[in-house]
């Protein structure tokens, strides 16, 4: 085995992290879903090899592409949806890591083809408004370039909508992906999104007419933690 | 760090112990949910504080505030909903402490703005009635004081109703609150209403048209464990 | 504390047993529940004390009460439940132990007020038919004997219905009551109606209109576990 | 106890594994449901004996029968489903194991008597189409050999398609049955298909009009991770 870059070690060190959360969080099953990050100085990114279960997983088996997808660094293929992760790297600067997964409530509403609706402030305290569930990829856009158009997809969504106060997507038929500044918390951002659906899901059982939150209780919620005015947490 | 009061720190261990308990039962994702207590002779309150998690949570970290909100003793922020739990110890003086989650199924009938019909005795067994849901606040409230405002409308859905024989409330959109002599009783009170929604949930899932308890039978259910003539437990 | 009776040792442990079996199997929350089992030859019953946690249960704590419900041994209050318990062991003379759960789903449908329909195999494996739901007891019953007439109601039920071919009811707005040859034999029960109200209740969430299994399937199922022409397990 | 064949020691290990495997991921309860494997070159079979613990499983206590369901080697009764094993061994060559659960959410789509459709790519990357459903047998078939029937009417679903495209299916208002190129695959189908099956519950629920997958994503999907053509995982 080649000797691995070591200014590449915490990144390794911080991505394996990254992906055994999601195991401990209870949202992989098997070896489904996959979370990446980024090194920006050097346009790098460590991601899960494809098809490897959890309990094997360690920082040295990570795979290193850059942001073409080409490997840098190691004996193992990256996940097959590493295109996916790469373009919404190279569209949206400011993250540091991408999440994906197959969680069940999440999963459910992408099968649905709905975006999922702010229903409560505990939606409210994470993201600015509904989570965007994509238009589903033309018949072209599956025999070409798959990977690289759910990536499309997912940035055609945020079209007139601010990826930082909405960290999350739905692909429709297919599962979710999160975002944050680092791995860690583009995880976090899954396991919110997981409970936000069953929250809905469990709401629209008790009551199929409930519909968004008023945009004041939106604002109120989102804006206290978050941004300029935020009072929440330890953070000021 | 200054030297902290002995005299509260039985205080600062019952309500810490309660908030770990709220993690324990299952009812916190991360940050979500606080516990406070009160010393009535000083009228001092122990809350959580704000966005930290419960795996850090020790007695001394604890918030000490006055009934108007002013911290007392603790170099960080209080909960957010500080002010909400102020509110109701000011209210109500014969409550020890008040608990709040974002629990799955209580948040569920809080986001669908309904009240929580009472189904069958193991809701009998501990309120005496629907437990009740606030009328959401006005544009008006949600600028001026929110956390405020919501301690009021919970106080306005007990107009004419017992706080002490339905120790809960369904906050619209967004949490229940639940309270009791004690923090570990409101504690307490929290794990039961999470599972008195969970029953009305399913309830309703196998049949929409089932409709509350006859008078008869919660009475009989509720005075046999409340009141004079109680005849549950070890306690008489 | 006055010696105990050494003859009723092995029932106060199997009792013991049973009730933290019912704990462990996640049937019961805080003390809601009880497991309960008999002395034949001396018409004896030892039952979990009333509001006890079960972390806090040995078998020295548990009560003993005759059939006409007079404690016998012990110093704490029975179950408010007992009377219900004792009524079963006087009518079934061929029954040695009983369990009482809140446990969800099988509460839910005792809240929606209906039997138990037979939709699959697994429930043909277990029980012979439909599990019945109690007719509710009127207001003079409330008054009068509640517990008492909680008896008469499952009895009542199963007028017509052989008690030992479906070991299990759903007292209508209350809770399942279980039983069998043993205490554990109850608790097993117990387990098993969790599992089959569970399944039911998924199945008419799938399709409302499933009706129950066809006669023929359900003698076929029943019968190879059950009766003089069992084929399933390594009993004959 | 008779010496046991030692060529069949490391298919009893196997088979033994993939019981407890079934045990561990909780889609079993007590003694329901078994796993089973083959030796091709003899020609026979271990299986769970019927009606035994998970716990008390042992690889000498598995049940060696041939392909006509005699019991070559052990002194236990073999699972009362092996009838229904052996008929998929004798007509499909090419599997190596078979695994039975009444697990809950697949068991809930047997006893609505649906095929599972094929609703998102996680269903896709497992199985190329929807899960089929059995016809419920015939009076006649109840009476005379209900386990092979089961076998029959198995195969009858699998007319016109191919079994190890879709390596599961739905016996009506029974369970579900699994196989694969060995036990522990067996086992694996087992645990996606439940999850599969709990993915379309949510989905029905969210939405009860979401069809079918169209067959460019379905065919994408599945031939990323099946065939020729594969490219997922590390096995090219």
């Amino acid at each position: 085995m080649p000797t691995l870059d070591p200014g590449l070690r915490s990144l390794r060190e911080v991505v394996c992290a990254a992906n055994l959360e999601l195991h401990r969080q209870g949202l992989v099953l098997y070896t489904f879903g996959n979370a990446s990050g980024i090194d920006r100085e050097r346009g790098l990114v460590a991601i899960k090899p494809s098809g490897i279960d959890y309990q094997e997983l360690t920082p040295d088996r990570l795979v290193i592409v850059d942001l073409q997808n080409r490997v840098v660094e190691g004996s193992m293929r990256p996940s097959s949806d590493t295109r996916t992760h790469t373009a919404l790297y190279r569209a949206w600067t400011d993250i540091g890591g991408v999440a994906h997964t197959h969680s069940i409530q999440a999963t459910a509403w992408c099968q649905a083809g709905r975006e999922l609706p702010c229903l409560g402030t505990t939606h409210a305290d994470h993201c600015h408004g509904p989570v965007p569930c994509t238009v589903p990829p033309s018949a072209a856009e599956i025999e070409a370039e798959y990977e690289e158009a759910t990536g499309q997809q997912i940035l055609n969504a945020f079209i007139g909508r601010d990826h930082r106060s909405v960290p999350m997507v739905l692909v429709a038929r297919h599962g979710p992906f999160t975002w944050g500044a680092s791995p860690a918390q583009a995880v976090y951002h899954a396991v919110v999104l997981e409970r936000l659906a069953l929250l809905a899901t469990v709401t629209r059982t008790i009551d199929p007419s409930v519909d968004a939150l008023p945009a004041a209780i939106l604002d109120k919620h989102y804006f206290r933690k978050h941004g300029p005015s935020a009072t929440y947490g330890q953070h000021s």
